[in-house]
C-alpha cells in the first residue's frame, strides 16, 4: 500500500491544538482580528451564497448545519444546541466545521468550532456594539455566565473599551465561575443578586441564556433609554429572552432576516417588523445609531458567514504549523476513475 | 494539560481503514449488506426528517450537504461533484460524513465517504433493481465506465444475479480500465463500440456518465421494451442522460421526489408527471414491476437516508476495533459551563 498524496489529507484542528494556538496569539488579539476579518466579511454581504441553517429540531434539542461561500472558498459548520446537556456534564453547544475550495470541491481544513464557536460569537456581539452602542459606554451587565460569558466579557474589553462588568444568573454558581475566571484580567467585575441590579448604570446589556424556552429575562420597566442590547441567547424557534414590549421600543439589527425572523427574539414580532440587517451599517448603507436615547437591540442568533470568517481566519494563521496534523480523508486513486482498483491495490 | 476525556474523541475512518475494512468483510458481501440496511430504512421512510440537500453551485461544480434523522441518530454527508477534476488527477466526487446521537447533539463517528457513497450507490441500485427489473435478468449495458462503475457490475451480480456486463464508454481508456477491474470476478465482460452496440440483450441499462450538462447519452429507439434502466448519472440541475421521449414510455421510481424534480432525469418533465418512490414498492404501497413489457426506470440521485443506512453500518462494524483511530474534536470541559477555564489551564 503506497502512502497518501497530498491531496488525500486534510489539515485537522483539534480542540488541544486550537487552545494551544489560541494561548500562543492571545485571546483578546484573537477576538479582536476575528471581529476585523468577520466585519470585513460583513461588508462584502452581497458576494456570499447565503441560506438558514439547516436545523434538525427534537424534544431535546437541535442539530445543525451552516454553510456559505464566496465563490472562492466554501465553509460550513455542524453545530448542536441541548440545553439539558449541562445536567449530564455535557457542553450544551459543541461544533466543528470544515472550509474548503469551491474550485475543486476538496476540503482545505477540519476544525474543532466549540471554542472557535465561542470567540466568534463573543467577537461578532462586540463588533456589532462598536456601530450601535452609544459612545462612552464602560459598563456591560450580562445576565447568564455560562460558557459564553467571559468571552464575551473579553470582546468588549477588546473591542469596545468596557471597564466594568456587572454579572448575574439564576445559578449564583455560573456567577462566581464567571467572576473568579475574569479575576486578574483588568476588568471590575461585580456579581449581583438580579438582573435589576444586574443593569444599574450600564450602557450595554448582554443576555445570553441557555434554556430553550420563550423566557422573560429582561421586563419592558427594566430597560432605560440609550442602551444598547446584545441579545445572544435566544437563537432558536421558541427560545426567546426579551419581553416584547422591549421589541417594540427599540431598533433592531440583525445578521440575516430570514433566519432570524424564525429564530431570533423578533420571532415575537409581525413577520414584515422593520429590522436593519448589521452589514448594512457596516457597509454605510444604513444608519446604526442616530440618537442618545435610542435603544439600540443586536438580535444575534450566529450566521454562517461569521463561522465562514472564523474558519478563513484560523487556516491562513495555522497552514504548515505544528497546530495542524494531517488526516487521510479524502480518497485519491492516481487514476482518478480507478477508485475501485485503488480498493484493490490497497490489498497488497 | 489533562488529556481529553472519552467524551472528546469522536471515530475517525480514514481512507486506508475504511479500505482494509471493505477488504477485510469482502467487497460483495458489504454491498449485499447495506442494501439489506438500506432497504430497512427505506423500508421506515415515514421515520425520518427529510429535506432536499442543501447545494451551493459554482461554475465548475457543486458542494452538497445531505442531512437526515430518525430521531435516534443524525446523520450529514458532505459531497463535491466537479466534472472537470479529472482532468486536474482529482476525484470527480469526494465526500466525508458524520453520525451524531440526536440526544446529546454529540458526534460519534467521522468518517470518509468517497469510497462508502460508491458503495452505497451501486447498492441503492442494485437494491432498486431486485424490485424492478425484469425477472431472470442476466444481462446489464453499463454506458459510463468511471468510478462508480465496477462497483455497480458487482452489486448487481451480488444482488441482482447479473452474469454478464457490456460496457460502452466515450472514452476508451475508461472502458479497458473497468474491463481489467472486473476480470478475474467471475463477470463476463463484454466491451462495445457504442452506446447502442452495449445494449443489444441487456435486460437492465445502468447509466452512470458523469458530464455536467444535459446529455443525450440513450435515445428513444435504442429503447426496447420491458427493460429496466439504472439511471444514475444525471444528479444534479442541468444535468441529464437520458432523452426525455423515454422517460414519457416508462414507469419512473425515485427516491426522495422534491430532490429528484431539481436533479434527476424528471427535470425534464412537468412538475407534476407521475412518479413513485421507491419506498413505498418496497413498504408494499405501491407497485414495482406489473408487466414484461414496462419499461421501468429508476431515477437515481442518490438521497441522504442512504448515506445514513451506510454510516450506521459501518459504525456498528468498526466500533471498537483497529479501524477506526480517535480524533480529539469535541471540547469538553469538566464543568460544562466552564469552556474558558478549560483553554486557561491548557497553559499549564
Amino acid at each position: 500500500m503506497t502512502a497518501p498524496s497530498h491531496l488525500a489529507l486534510v489539515p485537522f484542528i483539534s480542540v488541544d491544538n486550537m487552545m494551544r494556538f489560541v494561548l500562543h496569539v492571545g485571546l483578546e488579539r484573537i477576538l479582536t482580528e476575528l471581529a476585523s476579518e468577520i466585519e470585513a466579511d460583513f461588508r462584502r454581504w452581497e458576494s456570499f451564497d447565503k441560506t438558514p441553517r439547516v436545523a434538525s429540531h427534537s424534544d431535546v434539542g437541535v442539530i445543525e448545519l451552516m454553510p456559505t461561500s464566496d465563490g472562492e472558498f466554501y465553509g460550513f459548520k455542524y453545530v448542536n444546541g441541548h440545553p439539558k446537556n449541562m445536567q449530564a456534564g455535557l457542553q450544551t453547544v459543541t461544533a466543528f466545521g470544515v472550509l474548503a475550495d469551491v474550485a475543486t470541491g476538496y476540503p482545505l481544513l477540519l476544525s474543532e468550532m466549540t471554542i472557535l464557536t465561542a470567540l466568534r460569537t463573543a467577537a461578532t456581539s462586540a463588533m456589532a456594539a462598536k456601530h450601535l452602542a452609544p459612545k462612552g459606554a464602560h459598563t456591560m451587565a450580562m445576565i447568564g455566565n455560562g460558557a459564553q460569558s467571559e468571552f464575551q466579557a473579553l470582546a468588549f474589553r477588546a473591542l469596545c473599551g468596557i471597564e466594568h462588568v456587572r454579572l448575574y444568573d439564576i445559578d449564583p454558581a455560573a456567577t462566581r465561575k464567571c467572576a473568579a475566571n475574569l479575576e486578574g484580567t483588568g476588568l471590575r467585575i461585580t456579581p449581583c443578586k438580579s438582573a435589576e441590579a444586574a443593569m444599574e448604570g450600564a450602557q450595554i446589556i448582554t443576555t445570553c441564556t441557555a434554556d430553550k424556552q420563550c423566557a422573560t429575562i429582561l421586563t419592558d420597566n427594566m430597560v432605560g433609554s440609550g442602551v444598547h442590547i446584545n441579545a445572544i441567547g435566544g437563537d432558536c424557534p421558541g427560545k426567546t429572552e426579551l419581553h416584547r414590549d422591549i421589541l417594540l421600543r427599540s431598533d433592531i439589527f440583525v445578521e440575516y432576516t430570514p433566519q432570524t425572523r424564525i429564530e431570533g427574539e423578533i420571532q415575537q414580532l409581525d413577520a414584515d417588523h422593520p429590522v436593519t440587517e448589521l452589514w448594512r451599517v457596516i457597509a454605510g448603507q444604513a444608519p446604526g445609531r442616530t440618537g442618545a436615547k435610542q435603544i439600540t437591540l443586536f438580535d444575534g442568533v450566529g450566521f454562517a458567514i461569521e463561522d465562514f470568517a472564523a474558519l478563513r481566519y484560523v487556516h491562513a494563521r495555522v497552514k504548515g504549523t505544528s497546530f495542524v496534523q494531517n488526516l487521510d480523508m479524502i480518497a485519491d486513486p492516481d487514476d482518478p476513475r480507478d477508485l475501485y482498483g485503488m480498493l484493490m491495490r490497497a490489498k497488497g
